[in-house]
């Protein structure tokens, strides 16, 4: 190891030292008849002794194998330079006041070529040198509460942020903005949905597919949209604020409970399924997309609720699955599980026993599909009418995620299973939507539900 | 119990027991200001003393709660007749043959309402009874495999059905037609396209949403596209034969490793993703929609590799999740693990140290996205490239369905783990497209693949 070229060892160091380079320089890099170019970047630690890694001119990092013929040249030394960001623009005092949190995750970061680390930008004056616009939407006041990937949250950060976003609420705020990672936004989203309850404004999370510093970021249009939303929306609910389409147009607000990430790497990843997203920024207007919202009420008292109990677990169901892993669950104190079951809320047969063991223990098993769209009806099939049976509590339409969130914070409300049950079954955040009827004239003296079973 | 009220016990045996109705028959229950007419039809064995079950005139089931106040009557007896299927239209002797295999599922079924069982269809003269076009399309054999709903199908069942497959082919058929239940029919088809390699004619899984005695059902043109595909398509590989629409204008084709069911009831719930379909049938018209596929050659050599190892486990990711279940697997024998990880394919680093000592024993471990859209890149994000030179195998935008599927086949091929890994990132069967480069324009000089890390 080499401080100079953290990760590199064996053939590659020894390469990277023959040609004199550094992380952070532009280098090409010779193989037989390949020629490629790219700033050389830190390696994993758990990396081998075989690859080079390089930021190539798109923004792509690419890991290079190297053979005892390759060559290496330092086309130039470090050509970033340190970032030192410009004076913020000066606040202006009528605008609304919208809080910013910071969480990590890519739209809170730049680059670092030197380390190869991801760096926070969240103090005000580097938001605002991202994104002077702000300054003319409200007066933005930020905090970093803390800085990671969004894949390493946990229930433990949703409540961090639900008691954060509270604090914010009740110093004044106009609206609170939370910019989070991608990757487990929609979890998030969902968590803060259960945990604030009769909000008086809004709370808007955004995130970016791409960093800032790569020109086709999204992340500057995207913090746009949700300070405008948190600013001046007339909905007072937990939401998502990204691209609609690939295009820079407009930007969609989803509702929390309802959100997904429904694609790796597309700025428009985030998608409302089973119902209408809330609303549309295009420039600084607001169109809402359905009248079925809670109104913005700056007299109404915040309900906190921040509490998840991690005893819960989501388990997609596959041909071939063991049911040993239910009892597993079981016996290693579980006290909730989802099941992403298939169609309309399906598992094999051959789960059945496991799944009625775990209920006479007081375990609450809920049901959801991995269909993603439409929702669970266990009385079509003899399956699902056993399920239902045995108590498996159907989730109507609810995403697994949400479902596996919602478990989560239900088991903090209480102790007991049945009340737990019944919270599940409680439209508490607009996580269930109303029964939509797609294909059926029901006859008209039918009011019974078809998952009243 | 009551054999004539099979599931009724305590109040609604006793409601039913006054009224006479036995199961079949069309009953009114009224209830305070509610009446609701139906058909009677048994209940779970699993079932309470306070429900009882009606199939409405939609054609849905829905449980009625009864209270010692609830009246019951009965309208008219069973309105329903034995099922007796017509003479089976003539064969008309110069037409391709097409084989169609039962396995179960909706579109084999009719429901008896005499002991609400579903009641497989499968006879050449009761599916003709169905849909008596296909006489028109292709001289019909047909073979029931087995009676399962899909949920039920586990990897034992994917070899029983490649080994009829093959064998039918080698029989001399244009081509093979399996109906198959839709909740596990994307499983299925993935199983088949790695189980049947150098296919000489198409093997078209084709299923319904709606039970054939439903009037919104989808049986008869899913039927009569997937036979038409069988007996007439250019191309010899594993597809997927449903309702392109919610309309019933034409049947498209899947490509059997990229297909998802993607919504629970819809007719069209079927969905390509991260590919164009293979066809559409409209009418007898077959369309092809890419030019990528292996031509129909009634020459070639079928190669049949249909074991799968089913010490293979799927895991979806999500925050919270224990990383002690990666160890209980490893502990429990299991060879191979398809991580469902989050955005470009991320898990906490928490769960490092499991996958590292999962992989140090010799277990596969292999990352799929749960965005489903879009493809893994484990070299933008420090999480990604420590995963990667632990060992992970990135799977690109092969779907986690087909990867858990291609990882129980590759566990059977080999008892290698590196051997494993190397046909898990070889293309196999279509499951891993070309790279799809969306947003960047490469420089010239890069021919480096983001994943060769």
């Amino acid at each position: 190891m080499d401080e100079r070229l953290p990760g590199y060892k064996g053939l590659a160091l020894k390469l990277l030292l023959d040609a004199g380079a550094e992380i952070g320089d532009l280098v090409r890099i010779i193989k037989d008849d390949v020629v490629l170019e790219g700033i050389l970047i830190p390696r994993s630690e758990y990396g081998d002794e075989r690859h080079i890694t390089i930021k190539i001119r798109s923004g792509y990092n690419i890991g290079v194998e190297v053979t005892p013929s390759t060559r290496i040249e330092r086309v130039s030394p470090e050509t970033k330079p340190a970032f030192i960001p410009p004076q913020p623009p000066e606040q202006k005092p009528g605008l609304p006041k919208v809080s910013i949190l910071g969480t990590g995750g890519t739209i809170a970061s730049r680059v670092d070529y030197r380390t190869g680390a991801v760096r926070p930008v969240m103090s005000a004056s580097e938001l605002y040198s991202i994104v002077p616009e702000l300054a003319d939407i409200a007066v933005i006041e930020t905090e970093m509460l803390f800085n990671i990937l969004s894949e390493d949250m946990t229930p433990k950060y949703w409540s961090i942020m639900a008691e954060a976003v509270a604090r914010h609420i009740r110093s004044g705020v106009q609206g609170v903005v939370i910019a989070h990672g991608t990757d487990t936004m929609g979890y998030s989203a969902a968590a803060l949905s259960f945990a604030l309850q009769n909000l008086p404004v809004p709370v808007i999370l955004v995130g970016a597919q791409r960093s800032g510093d790569r020109p086709s970021s999204d992340a500057a249009l995207n913090l746009i949209g949700a300070v405008t939303a948190a600013s001046r929306a007339p909905f007072a609910e937990v939401s998502v604020a990204m691209h609609e389409t690939t295009s820079d147009e407009s930007i969609i607000l989803h509702r929390g409970t309802k959100v997904r990430k429904c694609h790796t790497s597309r700025r428009d990843a985030f998608k409302t399924i089973n119902a209408t997203p809330l609303a549309r920024v295009i420039g600084d207007k607001i169109f809402m997309l359905t009248d079925e919202y809670r109104p913005r009420d700056s007299n109404r008292e915040l309900i906190l609720k921040p509490n998840f109990d991690e005893r819960a677990a989501l388990i997609k169901f596959y041909p071939g699955i063991r049911p040993e892993l239910i009892d597993w669950l079981v016996s290693g104190g579980y006290r909730g599980i989802v099941l992403e079951g298939t169609g309309l809320g399906h598992v094999c047969r051959e789960c059945f026993p496991a799944i009625k063991r775990a209920i006479d223990r007081g375990v609450v098993i809920a049901m959801a599909s991995q269909c993603i769209w439409g929702r669970v009806n266990m009385n079509v099939y003899s399956t699902g009418r056993d399920l239902l049976a045995m108590g498996v509590v159907p989730l109507g339409d609810m995403l697994p995620e949400t479902a596996l969130v919602k478990m989560m914070w239900c088991l903090a409300q209480t102790s007991d299973p049945e009340e737990v049950k019944r919270l599940l079954l409680t439209n508490v955040a607009g996580e269930i939507s109303q029964r939509t009827v797609e294909y059926i004239e029901p006859p008209k003296t039918v009011v019974g539900r078809a998952d009243g079973n």
